[in-house]
């Protein structure tokens, strides 16, 4: 058995399933040794900012690590970006980096670059092996570790010639670093806080926004008036009619401070306290007002679970909760927008659709249509390093190949990784693209005006405008292997949509938005 | 005058004439100021590799940096690849990344990363401001960086508050720091290794492969039989009819070292000694022989005009030399390979065309064929991070607009950074791309024979392939606004790339190839 084999065996072992892949030579000991088991999915992605992407998008919906198969520092880097949203999403993933035979570096030959200064940017935990026979322990710990807590980034590098010297699979499963307990104390300084009459909000995030946490919150929320706020951009808010509602902090920061301007009291329940996203001139970066008080009740890393349990028994909270009505139905208007497509969406979806945001501009209006839409996941960009959509709806798919993804998706956004259509294609996931076009930086015209920059010339904005020329999705998608059209109203985005949600298999529907750019500087 | 106009007016005044960027909130302030003047030119790009590897195109053929405008750690993570290849072509590059504004750091909004530890890999300067009334300095003194010595990436991280605030323009153009002179004790060295009766070749590497430098070793070679050879992927190569050709080190390690075999002595000029790309089981790293002498005439930083002027009347060599003859002008076969292929486009470029090679697997053939072509510039992965070719004909074309580019491209590799197209397709550009669809990453195969990773299962080879689905080239560059169609006969690729030749703009023409996983296995 080589290197690679004791490896691939030992992360078998430690419940690995999945591999999304961009080897190069490097890495040819590994893809061989893939290919010999049917036990690891492997998928090939065209370009590593999918593979990371697709990577977070699969531990968000399965709370387990794939791993990934990237190609020395270069191939790394192209994976960091998104690597970056998975670190904020709390995501677990295992990259494995092929690296050159460990004699070969001295040699500087083109590919070489400091590997470590690259991993150890986004990984709470990484290795670089010392032989052959450290591969087995070094991936039972890499799993271990990217199970730890809420979810990590392990990232082990392999030098070419261990995965191809002689080795044995020696280690089992190694248990992660579990949870940590709330300590009583504060479980004991909520309860006083939640009964000091103040006006208080939860800050809800991470762990705290799935279903079964969210029916603790409204409980306790029945029974002491908490108000229940969520993050802006949540890894996984389970919502939609019949869970438990929470109030998205907005993302503008003047809107988000009018928003909290209310609030004397927030306790962080798996959630950092509320902060702008950017700075701008003569704008507070913190949001909530400055004699509001922040308690925390739950770290990420924390059992928020059982800390909510505990404090609904100790308030004895009632086993009831205020759940989110059902849609009422109904589209507002005839006219082609992000609201009567968030409406549509919100009609046509089935139960238990997972909603990958990266709508950007449009996004804001289609998280207020599908409040009431049948139960749903709804995935944010949580680092906000745009390119995250596709490859995110890639990897939910492989996760949970029974559900409709569907993502909403904007035109400068999709184009970062587009590379994901391709594979969605080869592995016939269920995904549904809505990309909406408008042709714009939309969000960059709107913060342009926010940072106060000055009057923007029509050379300022061309460098904001993607209408020259205008982008085909259509083509682009067909082009890897994506069915799609095009839809110019209300009437024939229903008709698409709908047939879509009736019919397995990748598509995208491009949505042709008007520009807003003009709507945006007015602002 | 805030800090964006005082940077951008340094910045101009040391020669900055080229912007590509892919903004975002941060960098408003510098999109307004640039909108604001006629003396740069700005390309919005798609995504960020696009951006560094267009770059690094244009200061290849200009030799001056472009400034690039980038988006806090991951807008730099996603052009730290193209940068791994500029670093190595020694492209004078200087990126301006926005980062949040001083204060903003401690709240760690989700875009916020150590940005320090991304722009240090790469960078051979980089500076974070203090304050606004820094930026004018920092700019001037990061063009110089980028300038000196062969060319350097020099970084400047500009908080969004140091743009925004108020600040003067104080600084004028600072000098670089000039190539080294080669020391006379290394001349006189040289000159004795020159006439010792060992077998002889100059390795040349960066700026020694210019149509001059060339042309001073060629004499030297008349002189002396001192063997002419090549770096085997060279930032700029000066080749053609009539112009003094050297004979590339080949890729494939063991190919190399066959071909070196013969040598006593190598002497280098610009160009590092030969080493494999990747390290084999078995196979040496070095690619010389074990009792072949490697000296060294000048480093990339020292002046290797000069010093090869100074060995040429040193050593009284002729004011002649051996000159390429042009192309014997026929296609040996009626076959559509990389052979015809680079049959056709020897016969058909016009004279001074910038060639772009990210063929990869067919690159080698089309090295081959081109040799006699008109006087032409070869441009190849520095690096080996692939993703580079259709940025850098983008750039080589903003920098040179009267010359025809062709990016010869494989399939693989062009996925990367597709999003370049549409850049191309906006500015202009006089680019053709020859994209060689053989649907597989086929050097892969060819690697995985070498590697001996053993006999691949269907799975293992599906890892590698991309026939499932197939891409088609046609549509995706119609969908970025590039004019395109197929080809797959010899008549038509002759068809279509002499009408390219012959008409202005950006066109794609797919060539399709047979699979060639069969014939790597084999091997």
């Amino acid at each position: 058995m080589n290197g690679a084999h004791a490896l691939l065996e030992t992360l078998m072992e430690s419940g690995i399933e999945v591999c999304f892949s961009n080897p190069g030579t490097s890495e040819m000991h590994l893809v061989t040794a893939i290919g010999k088991t049917d036990n690891v999915r492997s998928i090939l992605c065209l370009f590593e900012g999918v593979v990371s992407g697709a990577a977070d998008g699969y531990a968000r919906l399965s709370g387990k690590p794939a791993i990934t198969l990237l190609h020395l520092g270069p191939g790394y880097a192209n994976s960091m970006a998104n690597l970056h949203n998975a670190r904020r999403a709390r995501s677990a993933i295992v990259n494995i980096v092929g690296d050159h035979a460990v004699w070969h570096h001295q040699h500087d030959a083109p590919l070489t670059s400091d590997v470590e200064a690259h991993v150890k940017i986004h990984s709470h935990w990484y290795k670089f092996t010392d032989s052959a026979e450290d591969l087995s322990m070094a991936g039972a710990e890499a799993v271990s570790a990217s199970l730890s807590g809420a979810g990590r980034i392990a990232t082990l590098v392999v030098p070419a010639n261990h995965a191809w010297e002689s080795a044995t699979k020696s280690y089992d499963r190694i248990k992660p670093e579990p949870l940590s307990e709330v300590p009583i104390s504060t479980l004991d300084s909520c309860t006083k806080l939640l009964n000091n009459g103040r006006k208080t909000a939860f800050v809800l995030g991470g762990r705290a926004l799935h279903e079964d946490t969210l029916e603790l919150a409204g409980r306790i929320s029945e029974s002491t008036g908490v108000t229940l706020l969520g993050e802006t951009f949540p890894a996984r808010l389970q919502r939609g009619a019949g869970r438990v509602p929470v109030a998205r902090v907005p993302y503008f920061a003047e809107q988000a401070i009018d928003f909290l301007a209310e609030f004397e009291q927030l306790i962080l329940i798996g959630a950092p306290a509320p902060v702008a996203f950017f700075a701008y001139p003569g704008v507070s970066s913190t949001l909530f007002p400055d004699n509001c008080m922040v308690s925390s009740l739950a770290m990420p890393d924390e059992d928020i679970l059982q800390a909510l349990t505990d404090l609904t028994e100790r308030i004895g909270a009632p086993n009831t909760f205020t759940a989110q009505p059902a849609a009422k139905h109904k589209v507002s208007s005839d006219e082609l927008t992000p609201t009567t497509v968030g409406q549509i969406v919100s009609l046509r979806i089935p139960e238990n659709t997972i909603l990958v945001d990266e709508g950007i501009s449009s996004g804001l209006e289609l998280f207020v249509q599908t409040q009431n839409a049948p139960k749903h996941d709804w995935l944010a960009i949580t680092g906000g390093s745009i390119g995250y959509g596709l490859p995110v709806c890639l990897g939910a798919s492989i996760a949970c190949p029974d559900r409709k993804v569907v993502g909403l998706q904007a035109d400068g956004s999709a184009m970062y990784t587009v590379q994901a259509l391709w594979s969605m294609a080869r592995e016939k996931t269920d995904v549904t693209i809505v990309l909406l076009n408008n042709s714009s930086y939309n969000i960059l015209n709107v913060e342009l005006h926010r940072t106060r920059a000055g009057e923007p010339t029509e050379k300022t904005l061309s460098m904001l405008d993607l209408s020259n020329p205008t982008i085909d999705w259509v083509k682009i998608a067909q082009g890897m292997g994506v069915s799609a059209n095009t839809v110019n109203t209300v009437a024939e985005f229903d008709h698409e949509f709908s047939r879509a949600m009736d019919t397995h298999g990748p598509h995208l529907i491009e949505v042709i938005l008007e520009q807003q750019i003009g709507a945006a500087i007015k602002r």
